[in-house]
């Protein structure tokens, strides 16, 4: 299996604190060591790092724990391999384009005996189940809507698809477009949403607390998505088994 | 204008001691300040870094300098806007799929007035005319083979689709799939191969000298394409105007 982490937000913020608690579970805390993966959205455009080593060990990490990149939407993946094996091809997130804007996916789960009919423009590169759910999403997507629909159109699009996925097994993901962040769960994930009056936070998985109420403004808002929850001293709220939620704004959006 | 350095190779090599000349470009020898971006292949998987900071200041090239990143193929640019904002989406080089493998393109040069016809699957995500072009290419290989071709049959299509796109204006470009690296002149582009026996090189930009000997095998292969030489003591090969070549296991394919 496999570990999760999205952030939503209305204002770039940068991930560091939340990255750097992650990444102790590629290897230190936790042994998800074959390879790991983040993309940021600036605006339409993407910053994506893989990485096939340890997310613990690798200077790739190391770097995006120390630069500071602001995004209002993030997508992490640290890899604990099920099918696929351990390579650059192999890791998440995976990204497209589809109506002249990037998509990033990550998952977390095992999909069994899952090979949909992937007849139109999106193909795996690797061999994971989990490219392959995410081609297969990409092409219902794009036979849904003829351009890039609204959030609410999409969510309600990917209700309609993410079951056919789901029912061969456990599929935890992420998504974005940059705009919105989709995140499903099967099995585990947990969100927690910052807002004003912000407060300080404590990482499970290493020593360090951050003061967030010294580095924000009142207006901003920031929800952070994850397999395990990251913080020790603040309160996540578990996704309902097979509930998907679109964030957009820092905010969980229930319609 | 901008500028690119592009390298194939039969075994992977580090691209380290030719992107810290090239950087120097960024900023401290010329003035393409506009971002810059370099892709490596590990097999079919890609590491894509891009950035809008100028190159000689990125912490991202500051890692790419220091991080031996071993490829068989190589793309890297650095910007001068000509066309399109300075931002994220508009650093090349680009990334597209196709037939389940990764496409990455950058350009040099300014297209006049160019606005082709996508009505496929392939659409730009920021504003160059560079990724326009690329979009164009992308969908034209995609009608013109059902599956991926072989790198001959490849150079034979490119050939008749590029000057459908230079008419329009200087189109020096780089494109790799990871098996091969195409590189076409409109006006500046050398390229050199390194092979056996292999001596030491000196980087016209920066004091760096480096002895390929004593890193290299007899049976390693290297070609380096760029926009101005790198090197102050090896003889580089300029493109004729016009001339679209494939390079293969780091030795240019003529046919």
């Amino acid at each position: 299996m496999c570990q999760l982490l999205g952030m939503n937000c209305n204002t770039p913020t940068d991930a560091t604190f939340s990255f750097t608690g992650f990444t102790q579970r590629g290897g230190r805390t936790a042994d998800h060591v074959d390879g790991w993966g983040v993309a940021f959205f600036e605006g339409a455009g993407l910053r994506h790092f893989v990485d096939h080593l340890p997310a613990a060990e690798s200077p790739v990490a190391e770097l995006i724990r120390k630069y500071p990149i602001k995004s209002c939407n993030v997508i992490a993946h640290i890899r604990k391999a099920t099918q696929g094996a351990v390579n650059l091809q192999n890791c998440h997130p995976f990204v497209r384009e589809l109506w002249g804007r990037y998509w990033v996916f990550a998952h977390n789960g095992n999909l069994e005996n899952y090979a949909p009919r992937l007849h139109a423009n999106f193909h795996p590169v690797g061999t994971t189940d989990s490219e392959r759910a995410f081609c297969w999403l990409m092409q219902e997507l794009a036979k849904s809507h003829a351009s890039v629909p609204s959030v609410e159109e999409l969510t309600i699009t990917l209700r309609e698809l993410v079951p056919q996925i789901s029912r061969h097994g456990t599929f935890n993901f992420l998504l974005s477009n940059g705009e919105a962040l989709w995140a499903h769960a099967s099995t585990h994930l947990f969100y927690l949403e910052r807002g004003f009056p912000f407060a300080s936070a404590e990482l499970a998985d290493e020593d360090l607390t951050v003061d967030f109420a010294a580095q924000t403004s009142p207006a901003d808002r920031v929800t952070v998505v994850v397999t395990a929850p990251l913080t020790k001293n603040e309160t996540w709220t578990a996704f309902q088994p097979h509930e998907l939620i679109a964030f957009v704004d820092g905010r969980a959006i229930r319609a």
